[in-house]
């Protein structure tokens, strides 16, 4: 298969890891007879920096051009602390999202076996959890209308939805529900807010249309709860931009690194694939920044295109390196590889 | 010292929790020699059901005059899946709390040693923290402007926050952090929100007014995570309406159980005590229910009025109770006692 890919190493750590990733895939292509082809482009703080604009026409156009985007991180401290800034490296990840369309943001998350010491919470509470986080990801409160007042004295967010926009996420989760353990819960907080009951209306009557899943309902600050107290009970969790964005960074203490989630964002016509983990601006270039979540977002990319057994090779590498413990400091306090070194292992494995 | 309680059971275990937490509180009143007077009202789906108001003016008047109000839980599951009640129990809270003006809810967090192995996190994780979420309580998208589109293709929730909101929360935060471990921790989301850039910006702006006290900034995803990597880190929470109903509930994992948490709702001139849990239907009437929330919530009152004293004997209960495990099903599960029988034990300690 020939696949354009469009690579956004972005912020941070994002070009370290996202370097990682490239590598394996490579050795995919090498080993499966692929012709995966690379362009890389600017976003972020980067692209502001090198241009004024965290999101340069020809990052957009080339990821518009591509078959897939793989997408490092974004954001830098210059920026959060300064209410005033005018222009800001998320804009630029909101911004690809936004013209790609890419309204389906979708987050599996894993308890691993081999991980379970190292998650907060108790083995047995884990072990076996396996869900996944259908996120909205191009609507609500982050697209909505944003304004201060003239005098500087308040400042306001609208959150909008249409049902349109929560139909077409609403049936890819229940179509990976029926692949998957038939459980579809919808997260939202329909006692407070109107556009949450929209979502529950609007999903009520599309589950009409699976009758082989099931369907049920939870306010978010009960969800925020459950994902701790039994995430076994969730098999795809169905949520709006802003509760996704939380449930899924809460979620990843599950797996017991947030250095492993991977997700990918689709819509129509692309599909982007990504770390759950940020820029993490503490840790760049020194070579200990997790690849895996790379790397795995790089497995989603196969997946995506069907090339299921090169997705599986990507895996078996990385449960390998697990296992092996050829891994970052943040799994593997005493005995750590570099970056660099766990890349050239899952690489070699493929 | 006399003080005019109103007394709102509401909905679900709210009743039966309540009625233990007058108990202690009558319990205190004697030993302490104060004139405690108990006046109760009813408020959400009990009072839609009885006037068609979830709110009814009687109950906003007897609140009103009160010098505080002990509150049970609210909501009901047959409004919940109707996205078409033109009414719902929530609303009578919500507008209980704008109608009194209580701008901040107190709620906090403590891991219970003795309770420690019924948190879903390691023990050693939690051990030790001790942490209090100040949440804005009467704005942002709670109490913005709620629409649908005519057609009913569409949903809006706005959500505003002024300089003034901001303030009059931040500066109960911040003397709260002077008397406990001197560290302030806003979470917000300025990296995609406009209201979150204007608290970012307020909040520090007042930090120099209290230069014994450090102040940090999370992203409220982020904060979701590291709520359970690493509780410990957190001394005082501060964040505006949704991501504090969302935190707290989620923190409550910390303690083991959401059985115990309680909270306080204060105004300029008004305040409120109740639990974080909900109204619980499933538990209803079944003498199941927990009300060391509620009576802890009277702790709160008391301790609000500078009954130190008195909310301490109310503590040491609750801890004596525990520690005998005078405690109901949720915390004892072979050998567990009803609600009555533990409002009993803590009404005979006090
Ligand atoms: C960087 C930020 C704008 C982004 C978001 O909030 O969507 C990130 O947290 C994510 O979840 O991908
Ligand atoms: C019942 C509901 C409206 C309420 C809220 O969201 O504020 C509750 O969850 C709480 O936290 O007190």
């Amino acid at each position: 298969m020939k696949l354009k890919i469009a690579v956004l190493p972005g912020d941070g750590i994002g070009p370290e890891i996202t370097k990682q990733a490239v590598k394996v895939l490579k050795a995919v292509a090498e080993r499966f007879d692929h012709d995966f082809q690379f362009e890389e482009a600017i976003v972020g703080a980067a692209a502001i920096d090198a241009t004024g604009d965290p999101l340069p026409p020809e990052t957009l156009e080339l990821c518009a051009g591509a078959d897939a985007v793989l997408f490092g991180a974004i954001g830098h401290p210059k920026y959060d602390n300064d209410p005033n800034a005018k222009v800001r490296p998320e804009q630029g990840l909101l911004n690809l999202r936004k013209g790609l369309g890419l309204f389906a943001n979708i987050r599996p998350v894993k308890a691993y076996t081999k991980l379970l010491d190292h998650s907060p919470l108790r083995p047995e509470r884990i072990e076996g959890a396996d869900l996944v986080i259908y996120r909205e990801l191009t609507g609500g409160i982050y697209f909505g209308e944003k304004s201060t007042s003239e005098d500087g004295k308040s400042a306001t967010d609208v959150c909008t939805y249409s049902v349109e926009e929560i139909e077409r996420l609403t049936h890819l989760a229940f179509k990976a529900a029926q692949k998957r353990r038939k459980r579809v819960t919808l997260v939202d907080k329909a006692n407070v807010l109107e556009t949450s009951r929209l979502w529950r209306k609007t999903v009520a009557d599309i589950s009409s249309e699976y009758t082989d899943v099931s369907l049920d309902f939870l306010f978010v600050d009960n969800a925020a709860m459950q994902m701790i107290l039994d995430p076994k009970q969730f098999d795809v969790i169905l949520t709006e931009n802003m509760f996704g964005d939380i449930l899924s960074d809460e979620a990843s203490v599950i797996g017991g690194s947030i250095g492993l989630l991977a997700s990918a964002s689709v819509g129509e016509k692309s599909a982007l694939f990504e770390p759950i983990h940020g820029s993490y601006p503490q840790a760049t270039g020194k070579g200990i920044a997790n690849p895996v979540a790379s790397i795995l977002s790089a497995a989603m990319l196969l997946e995506h295109f069907n090339l299921h057994k090169e997705a599986k090779a990507v895996r078996d590498a990385v449960e390998e390196s697990l296992h092996m413990n050829v891994c970052t400091q943040d799994l593997n306090k005493n005995n750590y590889y570099s970056t660099e070194k766990v890349g050239d292992f899952l690489e070699g494995y493929i």
